[in-house]
């Protein structure tokens, strides 16, 4: 028997030093060391536990980090992590100053691509190994991606361009888990369903026939014969007429099947397109029974499981959308509720079941979703897509060119807007008013609270146009929300508190803090409720009732909420100082949410003290108000 | 024989009075009649020879417009328009006030969806679909899409899901022409060729296995069997696998081969894959000849067919890239050169000829393209992605998520920024700096002329990090352009005339019109060079020395350059009038680009005009410079 310990592997060149019997041994203490991680920091669980196999496989058969890894999406690369000397990190992960939860490459050689938005690792491993041809290298390239990245169109974009690009090293590995977040859609995976049902095939006569391909012209007919024949148990013709070599089905778990085909596929070299099948949660019942309860959970005891709180929590802003949706759902039958694969995400649970024929899970294809719902709109629909800000850049062109262009009557409930916490830089929501609020025709309205959240929703659902609802991760002030349909006067704000001297326009998620400090400063605030189109008339008054202007958003600055205020005066030729808070222009990495807001000083006493900072003279109570406008400076 | 004529259809009702024979005649006017219009108006025309037939045999099965068609890309659609009412509106093609040369849902109601991107019509026609299905409507719906489109990841994301979608009618017809713009790429259209390798097939015979198909649970392995038998000639795998059910290849100029077969799918109803190929430029030898040259040309002679003209035209800025392109990557063999199937129109062709292993052109397919520069860049490869401005919309995420934030060194060479002239809104290059400049790590460099254009390009380039060069379509002011690579200084402008009271900072094309405005005015003008990083000493001076500020930018004025000046005086305390000139919150239509740009008052006496009306008092001769700052205001 082995005496291995995980402890012992600070790198995979200690794992390649393993002799293949040891890596079962090592994969049950790295399979333990997971689950006991991750109940204590949260975190993804299922598909790590998932990936537990593969990630040896790949490290102990490829020279890594000389070989490249792109862990697509990434946040199955857990294994990879605590093989690739990050094992005691783990207790940070996720935290401020922590590790990130998704590859990073500032972090470690052996991430080779930072990931966390779908699809991207083909593409990224092409352009590498394209690198590596021209230079002379024979550096292998692996991309392992999920049977739900698979379906989406960058992914297909990427096998296309993949298969007509000769001499290249690609090695793309699907890790079949019939499950992306939500259980999976579209017809691919109706096809690898399908070419599962003939079962696992022997690795080693795929790679004898992956082998027997390498001599290609006079075995072409041959070839192809042999794989229409073998279509009837397993038509792989789909992956080997975008000019890959498919092998697989394997079971995910075999380390006796990986490692060997693996070192095959590394010696042939070439296009390549290993299909493993695996199992979200193996090897912890819990998960297995419920990965979707396990793909993303806070802290638990793994030997009861994920318990419900005794407290309920509070109401987040998703589940105020899931319930508007619902209820407006009911109350008009033109709503189509769409989702690009984020039913438990975005809250559309209860709307599937109550309203299956008017709610769309689209796959990952944020693309595809807009214009699908442009084609919806132009047929007197009036759909609502549910996205979270940062996916939204996904859609950005349709948006443009399908729905605002046309002026269609499509609802965006953009979620997670803001900062988005333990997902960190690659999921904030940070740009969406910038780049949403450029764009003729849209609205652009952020709620305050959760209460307001619905009352936009419905304000821009009844817009006959397009129009969208930015709404942060979480829960809120926990505000009562008081169920109806109400509407609300589109582009008007409304003013929370009379001050005097200093004026705080509020867009959004911060309003709450914002009053705080108004509270604290004598100064006036409004909740302005919508970016676009700017309460041009509040604006103008609080511009003259006072000596200067304060801005205050959870998103960038650069072209945002205070930049609308700041047109807006220019456009009158009015000038007086305008104070504008909001995110930086910089990546904000992972942290707890209130945290990273207090650091950026948009916390109450954060906006206090910038305004004080900047408007001394104002505050001085000695100070005329007349004066104002030109003490603003310095 | 017929007597028909065409100005006797003035719908496609008239057309479906005729005799199936009598549509050839039809075919042969319609034809002659694209032919000569776009030859006096300018426009797309190899594309429109091509869809002849296909237009006349789908209006004529098909009961539009209550059956819906979606052209994408729409640059087909012309003998479309002709048959849909607007044969006398074609002289007015692409002019301002005239008809759009693309379809548009306000021009009229045989337009159901508004095309120009790529790739949109089945997430459309989908969108539609479903709309029909739930309100109970026998309505049938048919994308028209070219194998360039078919390419892009949108089109299989819209396949994928609706192969999924139950009880839906909808007819995708691929128009194979084996090219998009540039010849095509990819491995998808080499399995295109592959099924014409098998020879066209008899429509018959593969409707009569469609409609067996319509009886599925018994005939399940029979339809298999077949289809992988069937496989060996002609494997309609791809697409049957995606639950279509595959009609093809037919002669797309074969009248006798379209209506019945389509008289067929219209009566089948559900997910239907029609097959037709067809030649770009048929019918006219010239662009048979050559269906790149005349994909797009102005106004020319048909009877002698394009000519070199005599005085060879200025050069455009697309010309400007394509030298320093070339120039670069002679010198520095890091240098990538990637295109999303814009060869010709991004000015790749002798780059491709002097640099394969380094050229790349990636298909329709931004989001790859720009993953893909960003896998070249981790191996320290330089790509340049060369790219419309309105294209880098669909590869938004991807430069934020896989480029900026990873600090990736890819510069992105925009061309087509501003105003595009006969293209019109869906084409309009308005936003990027609105939506590039709010994502940190980002440069974004706005060159006045050619010559700064390569002086950028070569700054950027050098630049470690994430880098855009935004230039117009067509031709510059004719500004000399000198050869060799030399950089300027990152982030800092140039003063071009000192003047006083008034300083116009100019952001891009629009500087020599703002510095002819500038000499009338007696202003200052800064060629500011950059949005990003924003040369803060030179702004900060120039407010510190003048009265007010003026910012000119071909861009959206919201989040645009301006906001960038007003945020920085905002940061500093700063507060003097500054007067944002650019473009309007609206889609500007199509029509010619310095006509346009003066009926937006941003010519140089329009921008002269705006600076004298806003700034009356700063220019009254009597005015002193101290009170400047609270006279611009009121």
């Amino acid at each position: 028997m082995t005496t291995v310990t995980l402890d012992q592997i600070q790198s995979p060149s200690d794992l390649r030093t393993l002799g293949r019997r040891d890596l079962k041994d090592v994969a049950d203490q790295l399979r333990e060391f997971v689950l006991q991680s991750v109940s204590k920091t949260g975190g993804h669980l299922s598909s790590n536990l998932g990936t537990v196999e593969l990630t040896i496989a790949l490290h102990y058969v490829f020279n890594t980090p000389d070989d490249r890894i792109v862990w697509d999406v990434g946040h199955q690369s857990y294994p990879h992590k605590i093989l690739t000397g990050r094992r005691e990190r783990m207790s940070t992960l996720r935290q401020q100053g922590g590790i990130s939860g998704f590859p990073k490459r500032s972090e470690s050689e052996y991430d080779a691509f930072g990931t966390a938005h779908s699809s991207t690792s083909i593409s990224a491993a092409l352009g590498m190994a394209v690198a590596s041809r021209n230079l002379g290298l024979q550096r292998r390239h692996i991309a392992v991606i999920g049977d739900g990245a698979m379906t989406a169109g960058m992914a297909f974009e990427a096998l296309n361009n993949a298969g007509v690009t000769p001499g290249v090293n690609l090695l793309v590995v699907l890790n079949d888990n019939d499950m992306s977040i939500s259980p999976p859609v579209g017809a691919l995976n109706r096809y690898l369903a399908r070419l599962l049902s003939g079962g696992f095939y022997a690795a080693a006569k795929n790679v004898g026939r992956a082998v027997l391909q390498h001599v290609p012209p006079v075995l072409e007919f041959a070839r192809r014969v042999e794989g229409h024949a073998k279509g009837l148990v397993s038509p792989a013709t789909f992956f080997e007429e975008l000019g890959f070599n498919y092998v697989g089905p394997l079971d995910g778990h075999d380390l006796d099947a990986l490692v060997p085909t693996l070192e095959n596929l590394r010696a042939l070299g070439g296009l390549q397109f290993l299909h493993v099948v695996t199992r979200k949660g193996h090897g912890y019942k819990l998960a297995e029974a419920d990965p979707v309860l396990y793909h993303g959970p806070g802290k638990f005891d793994p030997s009861v499981g994920i318990q419900k709180p005794k407290t309920p929590p509070r109401q987040t802003y998703t589940q105020v959308f899931g319930r508007w949706l619902c209820d407006m759902g009911q109350a008009d039958e033109r709503l189509y509720g769409i989702t690009p694969a984020m039913r438990e995400g975005s809250g559309l649970v209860e709307f599937e079941q109550r309203f299956p024929e008017r709610y769309f899970d689209v796959g990952i294809a944020e693309q595809h979703a807009v214009t699908f719902a442009a084609g919806l709109a132009c047929e007197g629909r009036k759909p609502v897509v549910a996205i979270y800000s940062t996916f939204m850049q996904r859609g950005y062109d349709q948006f443009i060119h399908d729905v605002a262009l046309q002026n269609l009557d499509v609802t965006f409930a953009l979620d997670r807007a803001g900062l988005v916490g333990a997902d960190g830089a690659t999921h904030g929501g940070n740009y969406d008013i910038a780049f949403l609020r450029c764009v003729p025709n849209m609205v652009v309205a952020t709620p305050s609270d959760e209460n307001e959240a619905r009352l936009l929703l419905s304000t821009c659902y009844q817009h006959p146009g397009p129009a969208s609802v930015r709404y942060p991760r979480g829960a809120g002030c926990g505000a009562e929300v008081v169920a109806g349909l109400e509407t609300v006067p589109l582009g008007k704000g409304v003013l929370r508190r009379q001050g005097r001297r200093i004026a705080i326009l509020g867009f959004g998620t911060l309003v709450p803090a914002a009053l705080a400090a108004a509270e604290a400063l004598g100064a006036t605030l409004a909740d302005m409720r919508f970016v676009k189109p700017l309460d041009e008339a509040l604006v103008l008054a609080l511009a003259a009732e006072h000596d200067v202007l304060v801005t205050v958003e959870e998103a960038c600055v650069m072209g945002g909420a205070g930049s609308a205020v700041t047109e807006l005066l220019g456009a009158h030729g009015l000038c007086l100082p305008v104070l504008q808070l909001g995110l930086p222009d910089a990546f904000i990495d992972h942290g707890e949410q209130a945290a990273l807001l207090r650091g950026l000083g948009l916390d109450a006493a954060g906006i206090e003290r910038s305004v004080r900072e900047r408007f001394q003279a104002v505050l001085a109570p000695r100070f005329g108000a007349k004066q104002a406008s030109a003490a603003g400076g310095q």
